[in-house]
């Protein structure tokens, strides 16, 4: 079986990088699409981020085999309540969110009897809104699918040849340990870097200007992913609460260590610690998923 | 006034690039260099990081009217005390420390009597050693000099032109008021991506192979920063000590209200912290101090 009719639920960024990306990557497949929003609706039609943007949710998902929610994971449940009534009885329902153990029970409860098979595929950028999304968005990106116990394994099967087409390498997973390798892959971090940004935000000695001048130094880094989409961003956090408080309190306990190093003057420690760090970064880049020129290719200044 | 000789000691990251940029931006200085490791001496010949790599520190100042040292923090006052001797009456001494009181007061024992006009660029990618370098490092990134309060007001202003020459915007500024802003900008930021990276490493519950796979959901962005020198930066969390435990201090009572918020599950908190942090990131790429393409122009899947 492969999907001939897809329904994207929220057209934002990545909403509409699944449209587009089916549009080029899977050319015979029906793309129908709807948005809550309908400043966003006019957007993906001019942008034609699918084929179909329809006035309803329930129109949306009428013809669809595949419907897939795009939407911030605490607005998971309502969105499959609003288009539960319309839903084809073949259809398999999917989602897009970067927690799925709550998504999977916000799911099943809004949609009894319907196949619904959650996937996360590990990609996005800064931006949002129907103007962020691009095709390319998925290509060597991890999508992770985290299908309940009882799934049918022939729609497993064509979601992921679905996912693959779009350019994404698939994995299957548990959704608790989904839960628990993205809170220290993409939670932790995001939450880290709201924390800092807010932090040089707040100081008195320090002008806000003082921190953009001189943000080259290694703030820059935090403000990429400090500039994702605040709704999504408390969603995850309180749908995925438990392992994000665990590794929160993991991280904490290495900054003390790492703090009272500096307090005593142990350089031995620090040098450790700042040593065995740099592997990882290597295994990033042979594994694709960073790019190896300085600065990530800021400006082409690397090439002298 | 203005520069004809300049000799660089140090020749990884900063000391390359700045050998680079004279040739390049500056073709009437003589450039020459030393470094402490025989064979990044023979690299620096080899890539032609100075127009002379000399065999002591002694000879490479002999002739210089200018002289950046371009080591760890840490080793500052060692590298000055060994070129003393051969300096110039009308010398020059200037380096790129990140951390300006202790580098101040390192040289100013070393070097009695000379004039030494400390000096941060603030550029740098996460690179090291003496293939790291490249002529256009300082374009549009700023350099921070921080004269003492009896520098010679000509000699501090061709060290700015000097830099300008190079491609950086030159701020003046009081040594003290460095170290704090660098504290949140650059040295809280690198400790932050150290630590977070090493928790990750540590985890027993997810692999390190998980990690590299998924991090692509925000935690690359740190690991960047944390394949940093580790030599470089132990000395500049020893010798900034005090700026940095009090951002440390504000940046764990920032996070552990974020924490109470995800505890309590308020999403009114957690919201209204993330969506402020925008008009930094905004401005940091307004600035031009990062780049503005989605991933940072990452692997130009941004353009579809």
């Amino acid at each position: 079986m492969s999907f001939r009719s897809v329904a994207i639920i929220g057209l934002g960024l990545l909403g509409g990088s699944t449209g587009l990306a089916v549009q080029a990557f899977l050319p015979d497949v029906q793309t129908t699409g709807w948005d809550a929003d309908p400043a966003t609706r006019a957007r993906a039609a001019t942008r034609g981020l699918v084929h179909t943007v329809c006035e309803t949710a329930e129109d949306a998902v009428r013809d669809a085999d595949l419907v897939i929610l795009c939407v911030p994971v605490g607005a998971m449940g309502e969105a499959a309540a609003a288009i539960a009534p319309a839903l084809r009885g073949d259809v398999v329902v999917s989602d897009v969110g970067s927690s799925k153990q709550f998504v999977a029970r916000a799911l099943a409860e809004a949609l009894p009897g319907v196949a619904v098979i959650p996937a996360h595929p590990v990609a996005g950028t800064e931006r949002s809104g129907p103007d962020a999304g691009f095709a390319n968005l998925f290509q060597q990106r991890w999508c992770i699918i985290t299908p309940p116990a009882d799934a049918d394994t022939r729609q497993v099967a064509a979601l992921s040849r679905f996912w693959e087409a779009l350019g994404a390498k698939v994995e299957l997973m548990d959704a608790q340990h989904h839960d628990l390798v993205l809170a220290v892959t993409s939670h932790l971090p995001h939450l880290i870097a709201y924390t800092i940004v807010g932090t040089a935000d707040d100081l008195e000695g320090v002008t806000q200007s003082e921190v953009i001048k001189y943000s080259a130094g290694g703030f820059r880094d935090f403000t990429r992913i400090a500039a994702s989409d605040p709704t999504m961003w408390r969603d995850v956090f309180l749908s995925n609460k438990d392992a994000v408080l665990e590794m929160l309190q993991r991280f904490t306990e290495d900054l003390t260590a790492l703090q009272r190093s500096i307090r005593v003057g142990d350089g031995q420690a620090l040098f450790d610690q700042f040593a065995r760090t740099r592997d990882i970064r290597r295994s990033i880049i042979e594994e694709g998923q960073d790019d190896a020129r300085p600065d990530f290719g800021r400006s082409d200044h690397g090439r002298d």
